[in-house]
């Protein structure tokens, strides 16, 4: 067997050549198979995660996991190589033998304890019955005490690396989650020989050997000016994590878009693609988005919006700004500087609504229309004055990411009367997210780095009012990228870069990546409008999410100590 | 035809006289016969109001209601009278002969214009096509700009009547009311000869001839001290308001049990009772129910619990306590101070969250367990520990009436996740109404009035849920009044006091009324858990609910404003 690498990259212009892009969802993945010439995407597949998010219990035991938890099976993140690429493949119609390299995208921080071999403690059977040999899902956000810890430390200590994350490391991220596993199951934490990204293991299983890219050691793992943070400062956490990065994350990081290795002969039993093609870095779904969708290029800022909103921008200005995820150097494309910003939940808390349920005669109108539910109330929410709900709500029903990085808020909904109606509130729900947008947009600004497009990609940009409220809320225009499946289509110009057919990934997303600018236009009349409740939603972020006694962090400590007193 | 009334009071233990008493709701009307002697309830029935509460438009034409009008049909009143009572009469299986007095209890303040004969204007052919010829229901909230003048200017001008009324009059009473029509529809004012609570006006409807109780005089009607607001200090809102109670209003006032007249030959064609039976003055819904549930005592608080909850209270001590409805002299028994003080919404907040809807699941479990969604809801949440749910509420979805005394307030809800469940934020918004009554409760005790005994009735009674989150969030017993129709018992009761079955209402209430004991009392762990969250709504209702410029009313401006933009 041949490997099927390009040695000229001309030859992409005359070929068809293909590149298959596996995007790792929080509830699913998909696999696209894209045409190198021009980025047609041929044929895709979604699989379902057979266990979906672990929040209750672990499949194999019936105690109840606490609250905040959020876990993965490895095993489904495997299911999806064995199901989804083969039926892309299928779904295509194309030879498996055009397939020239193939690259994967995961959520992040999704990070799991490994052998050295890359076995997943949570499926050896020494370990398996232990929730902390689990694979942590972004959203576990049991790590906050941690988190806090960290930061605080931090700051005390004077290290450099803490503004290069907005003076907040997140509860999510790698170091909270290993530090909660080291003081909360010590013997898990011993049997952990690599502590690996969700997004860099499946790599390894890929190519059978272990890489670690760039971009999750920069935004989660604290790799910055290259180099983790110094045994010194992470003994005074815990003495026993002083050595945590030199003995668990510590491996040469490879660039976004570069070849760590080819397919081998399992993973191409596994996908039915030919061994030995280029398999690239690991990425994380949000960054990998920016090239699918034209927002490589400095000043594009790029909001990948599903259940939550990821915010991706490139500037050649290295700036410490409050409150961001944080700024990697090549975290998005080599040669700028990656920032990262993000709201916890946006899709999520849409949907969430619904689940509250809906009345039966809306149920009815959908049924006769032939709508969802989500069809329904957007509609029905979509010729409102701005303002006519009397609604205000702030977007934190899975805590606040930027620019406030705490995960122990929760949502605020004020104006509600005997009037107020589900569509009502689905409005000031879509409008809570815009201006929890602005904020963010408001924050890049204010730290000097300039926001010159607002791009939009992800499931979210198909519901037009949300793309119009976006467009009054921030008063600019929103561009819209094309494709359906921009994480999986960004995978797939990152293997045609690993694979050799471009030069880098900024001249792979000019041809393969494409954008309907300026899709949506700002109305003078309802961004006035929006100005005067943007200035109420301020308000309100700074009376319930700032200063050192929240009644929301109040709540949250009675929620889970009340719980806790019943299933404990 | 003989007149029926009791010559001798002794003669009430060896008869079967009856009484009827008439309970005129928000949305129906109810009628129940009441054997005098011991006050056993023989037959009742109730008949919806047609036209229910007029909000959007009125039933001659298709013009729409500005934002917080709320007006009802006078025809829907009297077709109580032509069919509840016929109809109870006939359950009870009663002579009409055996009937001794008939009495009537309302919202209020309902009111609205007649012409001198008491013909509403609103069914005349001239004025009614005009909104403000309809009767304005307790609820209608449109007159807050008129309220808020009022009480500016008798704060300024040193009004001494302001202070009985805690600081202020609302927007639901007859002045502001009155004032609205004046200043938006000269001419509907100029034709109204008389400005009368629907108490009285229904009185009119059974004798054929006006009169005036004390109760709606006194909490609704500023009648204080023997008199009227001064011309004076009137024609300082409006020069042509100067007249006002003088034109409008008066007329010699009726003590409540007090005989007004008798059953005219119209009204007994209507109702089958007899024609010159003793008719009782008009009174209030809340107020008339506190002999039925032995509240008549003083330092014994009756909360009547429904769409909303009035709280009413006797006692000997005349206290100028901020923020409660009013207290009259004689306003609830001869004899004693009557304290009133109220909740906007109670049983409407958590009917609205309902209107929300429920999940397709829960809906099925209630078909198949035979509950209705608010047993199912009561159910799902009935176990939880106090604060489980991480979710605090203000329950001012219809504003709040005491002590904020503000109907341009709105609900807020904080700490949702997306965890959040229907049951959830029922239980939280039950939680809510139980602070609200604690805030009251709290007021009375810190403006020197006891309150030795908390008592409910309405139709929320029977929620024992509900009924025990109030024992452990006020930290005392409940008790429960035991009459099913509390309201129109009351009434049967004054109709027995006006028939002069008895001396006067105490004892008639002694014999005639009565009330379970202590049925729920506080858990002293709950009350602890629910100290600390009352902290936390003490907190947000001081935020949300006090200053000079509030988020809520901005919202609410910013509502009315964009609504009236598109239907205007």
């Amino acid at each position: 067997m041949t490997t099927h690498t390009l040695s000229d990259p001309a030859a992409r212009h005359h070929s068809e050549a293909c590149t298959i892009g596996v995007d790792f969802g929080t509830l699913s993945g998909r696999a696209v198979v894209v045409r190198v010439r021009d980025g047609a995407e041929l044929g895709s597949s979604v699989h379902e995660y057979r266990h979906a998010v672990i929040e209750d219990h672990l499949p194999s035991t019936r105690a109840p996991l606490p609250p905040d938890w959020a876990l993965q099976h490895p095993e489904d993140w495997r299911d999806v190589l064995r199901t989804a690429v083969p039926a892309a493949l299928a779904d295509a119609g194309v030879d498996p033998a055009r397939v020239i390299g193939i690259a994967t995208d995961f959520t992040a921080c999704t990070v799991l304890p490994t052998t050295a071999d890359g076995i997943p403690l949570a499926l050896t059977l020494e370990w398996t019955d232990r929730p902390h040999a689990w694979p942590k899902l972004w959203k576990h956000h049991a790590a906050q005490a941690q988190a806090d810890r960290i930061n605080a430390l931090a700051h005390a200590h004077g290290e450099k690396w803490i503004a290069r994350y907005g003076g907040k490391i997140s509860a999510e991220w790698q170091y909270a989650k290993a530090l909660q596993v080291l003081e909360e199951d010590p013997a898990v934490y011993a049997a952990c020989a690599r502590w690996i990204e969700a997004a860099d293991w499946i790599v390894w299983q890929l190519t059978g050997t272990e890489s670690r890219n760039t971009c999750t050691a920069g935004y989660k793992g604290i790799h910055q000016d290259g180099a983790y943070p110094s045994p010194d400062f992470l003994a005074r956490l815990h003495p026993d994590f002083a050595d945590f990065p030199a003995t668990r994350l510590e491996h040469p990081l490879s660039p976004l878009g570069s070849r760590v290795g080819t397919l081998s002969s399992r993973a191409a039993h596994w996908t039915g693609l030919p061994e030995g093609i280029a398999v690239a870095a690991g990425n994380v779904d949000a960054h990998v988005a920016a090239p699918a969708a034209g927002a490589v290029e400095n000043g594009r800022m790029l909001a990948i919006m599903g259940t939550s909103t990821c915010h991706v921008l490139n500037s050649t200005a290295l700036a410490e700004v409050p409150g961001i995820c944080g700024v990697v150097d090549g975290g998005i494309v080599e040669g700028a500087y990656g920032y990262e910003a993000g709201q916890s939940a946006v899709g999520d808390i849409f949907a969430w609504w619904l689940r509250q349920g809906v009345p039966d005669h809306y149920r009815a109108e959908a049924e006769a229309s032939g709508e969802n539910l989500h069809q329904l109330l957007t509609r029905k929410a979509a010729d409102q004055p701005v303002g006519a709900h009397g609604l205000i709500a702030l977007d934190w029903m899975n805590g606040n990411r930027s620019p406030l990085v705490d995960h122990h808020l929760s949502g605020v909904i004020a104006g509600l009367t005997l009037d107020t109606r589900p569509e009502d509130v689905y409005r000031a729900l879509l409008e809570a997210t815009a201006y929890g947008t602005r904020v963010i947009v408001e924050t890049f600004e204010g730290g000097g780095i300039p926001v010159e497009e607002f791009i939009v990609t992800g499931g979210l940009k198909k519901n037009a009012l949300l793309m119009q409220i976006y467009a009054d809320v921030l008063r600019r225009p929103v561009s819209v990228g094309i494709s359906e499946q921009g994480p999986a289509l960004g995978s797939a110009i990152h293997a045609a870069v690993a694979a050799g057919a471009y030069p880098d990934v900024r001249s792979a997303a000019s041809v393969m990546g494409s954008v309907q600018r300026y899709a949506y236009v700002p109305d003078p009349a309802r961004a006035d409008a929006y100005d005067a409740l943007f200035g109420e939603y301020r308000a309100l972020h700074e009376h319930f999410g700032t200063g050192a006694d929240l009644l929301l962090h109040r709540l949250r400590r009675i929620r889970n100590t009340a719980s806790v007193a019943t299933t404990g």
